[in-house]
C-alpha cells in the first residue's frame, strides 16, 4: 500500500491491508470513493444501498453463503452509522447485528472467541459485528493486561478462528473506521453539547482518547496480523460520514456480486401445479 | 367486538381480541385504517415508520422498557413483508427479528416456551417475532397430536411466561394477520408462477391449507385465551398489504406513545465539560 491507492479494476486494493503497514499513511479525510455533490453521493448511496437489499435477498434464498461484516473503530468513528444507512435499504428480516461490549462474568470464563461463535451467521444470512474478538486484541494489549506474545497467539487463534468460518462458507469483511483524533474530539464535544445525547457519552471515553497512539499501534499490529485474501481488513477514511457509508456499500455489493450467488432455483416439480 | 368497530378514541378496540369470539365476524378485505388514494397511503406509511424510528430510538436510548411484537398468520399471510415495510425507517440496530420453525430436537427436549425465553427483547430493545410460541398451541392439536385440555394448559402457561414479561418492562402487542383463504390461493399460487419465488414454496404449504378450517378454529381458542390488557391480541385484516402495514405501524406507534418513554437524560455532571 502505498499514496498512490485508486487502480481502475480494483478501487479498493489500495485499502486493503497486507502485512505490515502505518495508519498515519491513511488520510481520514480522503473521499476517494465521492463522486460529483453531496446530493449525487446521496443518491448513489441510494442506489447502492438497493443493490445490497437484492443481493442479500439472493443470499438468503440460495441458503447456503453467508457473509460477516465486521466493524471496528475508535469511540464515535461510526458504526452505529455505518449500519443505520448502509443497510437503510435492507429488511430487518435480512441482516442481524450483533453488539460486543467489556466481556461478562460468563464471557470471561471462557476462551475469548466463545462469545463471537455463538452468533455466527447462518446459511444464508448477513450478520455484522458491532465490534467484535478483535476487542481482545486492542484493549488488552493497551492496557498491559497481556503481553505481546499473548497478542500474536490470539491473532493466530483469530487466524484459525476465521478460517474455519471462511472454510465453511463465510465470506467475511473486516472494516477499520479511521477517523483522526480531532474529529473524535468534535464528535465526542458534540455528545456532551447535546443533552439528549449524554446516555451516548461516557467518561471512560475520555480515557481511551487518551490512550489514542497506543490503539492505533495495536490496530497497525492486529490489523497486519489478521489480514488475509479470504478475511482481508480494509481501512476506511471515515472523518466524512457519507464518504464512509458509501465506501462499504460498494464494498458489500462487490464483495456479494464476487462471491456469484446462483440466483433463486426453480423447482421443476412444481410446473404447471394449480393450488386449491 | 361487533360489526361497527371503528371508534373515535381508539380505532384499534374493534380489532383488540377480549374473550371469545368468531374470525368471520372479521372481514379480511376490510381496510378500516387507509385514508385517501395509495399515494397518500404510502406517504402515511412512510411518515409512521419515520416516528417509528424515532421512538425506537427512545427506548433504546431509556434503556429499561421492551417491546416485543408477535406476528402470527396463516402462511402467505404477509408476516415477512409486514417487518420489511413497517420497520423500513429503523436501523437495523434498533429492532431484532427471531423466527420460530418446527422445533429441533433440542428445543423439543426441553418446554415449548425455553426456546422463545432465550430470544426476549432485552432492555431498551425492540423485538420481532417471526411466529412465535403460540404456533405450540395451533399445529399440535389441529394435528390431534395434545388434546384440549392439554391446549388449555399450555394457553395457561403462555399467559404466566407474558405475565412475567410484562411485569419486568416489557410491552407486548399480538397481531394476527387475518387473510382469506382466496387470497391465500392467489399468493401461494404465485409462488409457484414464479421460479424465482419457488425457494419460499413447499409442498407442506398445501396440507397445512387443507386444515384452514381446523386452524382458524384453533387461532380462535388461542387468541381469546390469551388476550389480555397488558399483551392484547389484534386482528389485522391483511388481504390488502399496504393496509396490513398501515394499522401495524400504526398500533406500534400508539402503543410506543402510550409507553410515555422519557426523553433522554441529561446528565449534569456534563455540563461545561470541554474535550481535549
Amino acid at each position: 500500500m502505498g499514496k498512490a491507492r485508486a487502480t481502475s479494476d480494483d478501487p479498493f486494493k489500495g485499502y486493503r491491508v497486507k502485512g505490515k503497514f502505518k495508519l498515519r499513511d491513511f488520510d481520514p479525510e480522503a473521499t476517494p470513493f465521492a463522486r460529483g455533490d453531496e446530493a449525487a453521493q446521496r443518491t448513489r448511496l441510494d442506489a447502492l444501498a438497493t443493490e445490497l437489499d437484492a443481493l442479500q435477498d439472493r443470499l438468503h434464498a440460495g441458503g447456503e453463503r453467508k457473509l460477516l461484516l465486521v466493524l471496528q473503530g475508535m469511540d464515535t468513528s461510526g458504526k452505529d452509522g455505518t449500519i443505520r444507512w448502509v443497510f437503510s435499504k435492507t429488511s430487518p428480516l435480512g441482516v442481524r447485528v450483533a453488539a460486543f461490549k467489556a466481556p461478562t462474568e460468563e464471557e470471561r470464563a471462557r476462551d475469548f472467541l466463545w462469545r463471537c461463535h455463538a452468533v455466527v451467521p447462518r446459511a444464508g444470512e448477513l450478520m455484522v459485528w458491532n465490534r467484535s474478538h478483535y476487542e481482545d486484541v486492542l484493549v488488552p494489549p493497551v492496557n498491559g493486561w497481556i503481553d505481546k506474545d499473548e497478542t500474536t497467539r490470539r491473532c493466530e487463534q483469530i487466524n484459525a478462528f476465521e478460517s474455519l468460518l471462511t472454510d465453511t462458507g463465510t465470506q467475511i469483511v473486516k472494516c477499520f473506521l479511521h477517523i483522526s483524533p480531532d474529529e473524535q474530539k468534535k464528535r465526542l464535544q458534540a455528545r456532551v453539547d447535546d443533552p439528549a445525547k449524554h446516555w451516548k457519552f461516557s467518561m471512560g471515553d475520555l480515557e481511551v482518547r487518551k490512550q489514542w497512539p497506543q490503539y492505533m499501534r495495536a490496530y497497525e499490529r492486529a490489523l497486519a496480523a489478521t489480514s488475509s485474501a479470504a478475511a482481508p481488513w480494509y481501512v476506511i477514511p471515515a472523518n466524512d460520514k457519507l464518504h464512509r457509508n458509501l465506501m462499504i456499500a460498494e464494498l458489500l455489493v462487490r464483495t456479494l456480486q464476487n462471491m456469484k450467488l446462483a440466483p433463486p432455483q426453480a423447482n421443476s416439480a412444481l410446473a404447471g401445479l394449480r393450488v386449491e
